[in-house]
């Protein structure tokens, strides 16, 4: 039975633009500023604006009690919001849906509130939706697994013996995770470019980015109690884009017994607007088969991949717009963000509300899927050709790395938006 | 010349018992609560009492202006303390020993301040000093790394090249540090104990303490902006014991490439009490010799090293005291703080008030100081003999591991009283 919320006749009364990422079926949570200096609050998007849902919080348009108690779009971060769980999420995403509904004229007909609550999307200021404790990265695309390990191991060796045993994953680093929009300065560090020469100080050469998705996890587990794989997606309260930009040559030098750390630790970008599993409900799709089968811990019931269309688009400077080198899709990683989660709190971890877990570079099986430079340069050795004659094994100061994502439904699309960052050149 | 803070003629009108790790001298902060269920405020620990510093901070007992204004004492976390920064520390250091002093009256004549300022040490509960935003690991022993890479790799290939070179390290999970004296449950997850069988899932085997210690951070850095090797100390704020329990079995199994996850995320024990770098002066030494040279970003200007002695003590049920299984010393540290600290920002990752970062496992020059099990007992091939017949390769349900460290200083002693927790049952 189809849900209602997702109801293609759906129509809101804000215009929502042909191929908008932002109809009346998403409604996804962010926290912006309507002005420069203003207090961060929640919000949702609904074609080119944002409705402040403080505002409908403070006229008291929310029905549901822990809502009227909580009151969470007021504050500068979802995790308050996140923790309250599915039922309240539900609950609160249809009121939003039925105030925009073009048939409702509670908002419509109120153009003092509607001029307090809408907004448009370019004159506000987007900020992290979340406070986030810990931040863990996955490594779940088999296509991406075993192309980095072909390039480094050779093709024998290519996946290791764990790789489809369990979903292999890394805490990263909470502190430098950025909302789209803000530039990433390439990182200074210690390489070692010549085998036979000493290592050296200065600016990353191998910058690169990584087209991964995470999701921010709402409710939280007591430390010791495990999250049972059943029970694993309704701690999942949304998806956004992930870029995990590499400096792929600090990695190589640095991440031998202990793993990633300073060539990924100096930013993290994500898009701003968290997009529901209720949203995404329509595109759920079956996953790559799963061999061997995974242990019973690990055990899935259902389809656990969505099938979301990504790019990423590379725009240097002198550019008018980013050309899309990578087209890629959600539903081609192997482990689930069920199975991501039972395992990572398998031995008692704790997770706790506004915590965020991204999927690992999500490459597919053709070269054009590959979602990361290294991988669509294979190791700078083809080198990506952009308008203009200028080429890219890496990225360089002033490129500008776009990824989108969006899924098709019937006669709308469900959308993220983008997570945009511009690189600017190094401090040393 | 002598720092008068750390004069040991220095007495209080509190009663300090001999050996005591809380003297004058010391003034180390905590977070705690004076009576089950009362709000968590900062305290400093002077002989078996704990001074309330909300007490003081509503008295306005300081004069210093940031704390009239801030009022961080009142808090349920250190974090807003930490970013004031060392002027401030250093004088709320000042301000406390001369209010416990013998000589001063303010406390010591007042009956009603008293009652509500002391309480006895064994009647509050110490909570964790901060909220923990980001956890990281260092590596820094050169023992440690060695005995580990000679059980795996061969004599040969014991240390990896880049170890001399940088401070290897790695992100660690921030939500499962807790507080000594809560249980340790051993957790569950996948191992593959035998090389020509599938993997398996149950309790891990092979539990292990790792005895380190770590500092918080004070004042922050912004991303991008990496913190100089010579500012890096102003933005320690004070050290604690660390036990990084560790499940060899979960580690070894799903460890490669990425580094290790859940054989660590299930627990890390720190001591309650921040002992700072003022109390720890008298106590600078020179750290082992570095060759080849670092690299001038971790260049070192000073004794970055501390004289500490470290001790674990292994209780197993039965027993009425722990055994000492281990005698270490932090200055066996090969990489220094501050060169950590260089190190985890040279590519701008920001760090923020309340961040832990830990020494990794310390080890020393000879068989009794190694710092893990997995090194006491050499793989498990070595058993440690405990009283009453009983032996030990790896941590068994029921036994308690306790830490402790101290600095001897002229009549006095600044210590950091325990990191101590029992291990209970694994769920599955």
């Amino acid at each position: 039975m189809p849900d209602a919320t997702n109801d293609p006749a759906l129509t809101s009364f804000v215009d929502v633009p042909d191929g908008s990422h932002f109809p009346i079926q998403n409604i996804p949570f962010g926290i912006f500023r309507p002005t420069s200096g203003a207090a961060p609050r929640v919000g949702t998007a609904i074609g080119d604006q944002v409705l402040d849902l403080s505002v409908l919080e403070e006229q008291r348009l929310f029905e549901h009690k822990t809502i009227r108690e909580r009151r969470p779009f007021s504050r500068p971060s979802l995790n308050g919001f996140m923790q309250l769980g599915r039922p309240v999420w539900k609950a609160v995403r249809e009121r939003i849906q039925h105030l925009l509904r073009a048939d409702t004229p509670t908002l419509r007909d109120d153009n003092d509130l509607r001029a307090r609550a809408l907004h448009p999307q370019s004159r506000v200021e987007m900020v992290l939706p979340a406070e986030i404790g810990d931040y863990t990265d996955f490594y779940s695309s088999k296509e991406h697994a075993t192309n980095i390990g072909t390039m480094f191991r050779g093709k024998e060796n290519a996946l290791m013996p764990n790789w489809t045993h369990l979903p292999v994953g890394y805490h990263g680093r909470a502190s430098s995770v950025i909302v789209s929009g803000h530039d990433v300065r390439r990182p200074c560090g210690q390489t070692k470019p010549d085998d036979d020469a000493p290592p050296q100080y200065g600016p990353s050469r191998l910058l690169d980015f990584e087209l991964e998705m995470g999701f921010f996890v709402g409710p939280g587990n007591d430390l010791g109690d495990p999250i049972p794989i059943d029970e694993a997606e309704e701690h999942i309260f949304g998806l956004v884009l992930v870029n995990d930009w590499s400096a792929r040559d600090i990695q190589k030098w640095e991440y031998v017994p202990l793993g990633p750390f300073l060539g990924k630790s100096f930013a993290t970008t994500i898009s701003p607007w968290i997009v529901t599993l209720e949203a995404l409900a329509p595109f759920r799709a079956e996953g790559p088969p799963q061999d061997p089968e995974p242990l019973p811990y690990l055990g899935r019931s259902g389809p656990g991949a969505f099938d979301i269309d990504l790019e990423v688009g590379l725009q240097a400077e002198g550019m008018d717009a980013p050309q899309t080198i990578c087209r890629s899709n959600f539903r081609y990683l192997y482990w689930t963000m069920a199975q991501q989660l039972a395992h990572h709190t398998v031995n008692g971890c704790n997770v706790r509300p506004g915590d965020l877990m991204a999927s690992g570079t999500i490459s597919g099986p053709t070269e054009d899927s590959y979602g990361s430079l290294l991988e669509l340069t294979w190791r700078g050795t083809q080198p990506i050709e952009l308008p203009g004659g200028a080429s890219r094994t890496f990225i360089e100061d002033g490129d500008q790395v776009v990824m989108t994502g969006s899924a098709a439904g019937d006669g709308y699309r469900i959308g993220f938006g983008e997570a945009r960052a511009q690189v600017v050149p190094a401090p040393c």
